[in-house]
C-alpha cells in the first residue's frame, strides 16, 4: 500500500526541536486503490501527518489522535517558530500535559475528504489533472478510519495504546473499535455518540443547504473561479458554530451587549449590531480561509450517515468485539451531542462486560469544551490515570 | 387617527355565517402620522385585522390575540369555504374553545411591518409610488404595540379584557402592559421573554444572513425583479424552523428515516436524503409562498431589539404599573425561549405584588407547542379559567 514517503516539509526549521514538521506519505496507489464503503475505489490517497514524542523500542506508546470535522493533523506545537498559534490541542498534548508526549508518540493525521493536506475534493484528480470536485467520491466515517489504520501501519506500529477523539473524532475512535478490534488497547471518545439525532442532521443540512445555493458554487466545480462560494461556506460555519456553544457561554460571554457603539442604529443596513453577530461574522469569515466547501459538504454528510450499528450490528457486539478499555466523556451543556448519546455506548459496553469509565463533566462551553483551555484540567484528571493504567497493563502483560 | 375604514374584503362570502371576513382599516395619515420609537414618522398605516365573536354592549369582553412572527390576523375559521386550512389558532380560538368566541370578542391584527396585509416593507410607499423595500423605516416592537392599540381605539374599546400572545406575541403582551397599564384587565404571556437571549439572536442574525447574501435580494429591492431571494428566505425559516422544535420531537418524528428510500444513495449530489431533511426544505419552500424577506428582516430585528427594561426601566416598575393580573405558560422543552426567561417576568410580578400564574408545561414540540393541537387542551385548563375570573371580576365591578 506505501508508495513513497515525503520528508517533513518543515525540514529548513527542523534543527529547531521544539517546531512540529508536517509529514505526508501516499498510500492506495492503484492498483492497490482503496475500496471504500460505497463501493467504489480511491487512489492513490495522501495524507498529511504530524507526530510528537519518541516512539518506544518496543513500539506500544503509539496514541492516534482522531480531531474533529474542521480540524486537521496539527494538534499541538508549531510549524514555524512565527506561527501565531500553536496546534489545536496544544493546551492538552505536549511534555508533562493531559497526553504527555514525554512518555507516548502521539500521531494525528488529516481526514480523508479534508483539506489540510490528506487528499480530498481539492485536491488534483490524477485522472484529469484537475481538482476532484464533485467527481471526489462519496466518503463515509470508516472510509476515514480505515486510511488511518493504513498510517499506522505504515508506521509500523501493530497495536495502538489508544485511540482518542471528540465528535466526528469520537465517531472515529468507535469505528476503529468495531472495525479493528485487536488493535487498540484503550479508546477515549469525548462528546460523540454512535450516530448523529435528527437535529444535528437538520443543522448539518441547513449548513450545506447555505452552500449550495451560493452561485459561487458552481455545482462543485468552483476551483478555476476567480470566486469560491465565500458566503455560503461562512454562513455555515456560523450557524454551526452556535451549535458548539451552550445558551450560557454565549450569554455570559456577549449576552446583548453592542459592537463598538453605545447605542442601537435602528437601521436595518446595518446587519451587525450585537457582540455575538461581530463574533459569529468573524467565525465564518476566518473559517472560508482555511476550509474548503466541497470538504464540509463531503464531512458533515459523513458524519450524518455515520451509525455504527447499522454498519456493524448492535453496539453491544460490535463494541464488545474488542478487549480495549473505554473512557467517555460528555459535557452537561452539549447539546449536539447530548449525554444521552454517550450513555448509549456506555450501556452497550457494560453489557458486553468491557471495562468502561464514564463521566458527564459540567462543560461550560457547550460541545466545544473538549477543545477549550479551561476544561483541560478536568479533562486531565480522567485522561492522565485512564493511559497510565492502561500503559501499565500493556507493559506487564 | 381614523382615516377610513374598508368593508370586509370577503363581503361576497359573508351570506355564510361561519366564514370570516378579512377587514381593514387605514391610520395615522399625514400629519397625524406614526411617530416610531427610532425617532422616525410613518403614515399612513393601513392595519388588516380579524374578528371573532360579539362585542358586547359593555365593550367588556374584547380580546386582543397577538400573533407571532410569520403568523398574521387569521386567527381562527375560514375565509371561504373551500380554504384548505383554518387559521393559525383555530383548535383554541372558537365557540366552546379554549379562547371562547360565543362569550368573548377576539381582535387580532397583522403587525406593523408584516406582509399580510398591515403596512410593511412590500407596501406602496405613496410617496414614490413603488414597494417601500429598504426605505421602510426601521419598527420596534413598541411601534407593533402603538398601531394595535390604535386599531383598538378605532374599534372603540376603551379597555380590553386581555391581551394574549405567544413568542414575539408575548413580547407584544408585556409591551401592552408597560405603554398601556390601564388599558388591560389580563396579560397572557406564552413562551415568551422580555428580551431575547444571546443565542436567540444569533439564530436571528445567520437567518438574516442567508437572505442579504442571496444575490436576488438587491438590497431589499426584490420587487421590480422577476426572481426573489426565495433561497435566502427559505434557509433562514429552515433554520428557524429547527429552533421551534424540541430535540425530542424531532427525533420522535424523524429520527434517521429515509425519505423516499430505503437505502443510503452514497451520492453528494443527493442533496436530501433524510427525512427530517425533507421537512426543512418542505418547510422553506412553503413559507416564500407567504412570506416577505423584507418583512422578515424588520420582524426578526424588532424581536432583537426589544428589551423591556432597557426601554421602561426595571420590569418591576414597568409591569407593577398595571393592575393587570397575569397568566404566563412556558414550555419546559422550549430552548429558543426557555423558562427562565418567564420566570424572571414572575418574579419582577411577585415582586411588585401583583396577580400572577405560571406554569411551565411539558410542552412536547418545543417553542412551537402553543401552536400545537395536542397541547390545547393543557393550555385551556389554564387559560379558560383565567379568563372567567377576569371577566367574572370586570363584571363585577
Amino acid at each position: 500500500m506505501l508508495v513513497e514517503e515525503s520528508p517533513p516539509s518543515d525540514s529548513d526549521e527542523s534543527t529547531d526541536e521544539e517546531l512540529v514538521p508536517r509529514q505526508s506519505v501516499t498510500l492506495f496507489s492503484p492498483p492497490e486503490s482503496l475500496r471504500l464503503e460505497s463501493g467504489k475505489r480511491l487512489g492513490p490517497i495522501t495524507v498529511t501527518y504530524e507526530t510528537y514524542g519518541t516512539l518506544s523500542p518496543e513500539r506500544d506508546n503509539a496514541i492516534f489522535i482522531c480531531h474533529a470535522l474542521t480540524g486537521d493533523a496539527h494538534v499541538a506545537g508549531r510549524h514555524k517558530s512565527n506561527d501565531r498559534k500553536a496546534g489545536w490541542w496544544d493546551g492538552f498534548v505536549g511534555p508533562g500535559k493531559g497526553i504527555d508526549t514525554s512518555r507516548y508518540f502521539v500521531v494525528c493525521a488529516n481526514v480523508l475528504g479534508g483539506c489540510q493536506g490528506t487528499t480530498g475534493p481539492s485536491s488534483l484528480n490524477p485522472a484529469t489533472g484537475r481538482p476532484y470536485g464533485m467527481e471526489f467520491p462519496f466518503i463515509t466515517v470508516a472510509d476515514i478510519v480505515n486510511v488511518h489504520k493504513a498510517v499506522i501501519d505504515h508506521l509500523q506500529i501493530k497495536k495502538l495504546l489508544a485511540v482518542v477523539g471528540g465528535s466526528l473524532g469520537g465517531m472515529e475512535v468507535v469505528g476503529w473499535a468495531a472495525r479493528y478490534p485487536d488493535h487498540l488497547h484503550a479508546a477515549i471518545v469525548l462528546a460523540s455518540a454512535p450516530r448523529l439525532n435528527a437535529q444535528a442532521i437538520a443543522f448539518d443540512k441547513v449548513g450545506r443547504r447555505a452552500i449550495v445555493t451560493d452561485p459561487c458554487f458552481h455545482n462543485g466545480d468552483y476551483y478555476g473561479h476567480p470566486e469560491k462560494p465565500r458566503f455560503g461556506l461562512a454562513l455555515a460555519r456560523m450557524i454551526a458554530h452556535i451549535t458548539y456553544l451552550s445558551e450560557q457561554s454565549i450569554e455570559t460571554k456577549f449576552g446583548r451587549r453592542l459592537q463598538g457603539s453605545v447605542e442601537l442604529a435602528y437601521d436595518l443596513q446595518k446587519e451587525t449590531e450585537f457582540q455575538i453577530e461581530s463574533y459569529l461574522d468573524y467565525q465564518g469569515k476566518r473559517f472560508v480561509d482555511r476550509f474548503d466547501a466541497n470538504s464540509y459538504l463531503a464531512l458533515t454528510r459523513a458524519m450524518d450517515y455515520f451509525d455504527l450499528e447499522a454498519t456493524h450490528g448492535p453496539l453491544q457486539t460490535c463494541l464488545g468485539a474488542t478487549a480495549a478499555r473505554f473512557l467517555l466523556l460528555s459535557f452537561e451543556d452539549d447539546w449536539l451531542f447530548p449525554t444521552a448519546q454517550s450513555r448509549t455506548i456506555v450501556r452497550a459496553l457494560v453489557e458486553a462486560g468491557r471495562e468502561v469509565t464514564f463521566a458527564e463533566l459540567p462543560g461550560g462551553h457547550g460541545h466545544d469544551s473538549f477543545l477549550i483551555d479551561a476544561q483541560f484540567p478536568l479533562l486531565q484528571r480522567f485522561v492522565e490515570p485512564f493511559l497510565d493504567a492502561t500503559y501499565r497493563s500493556v507493559r506487564s502483560e
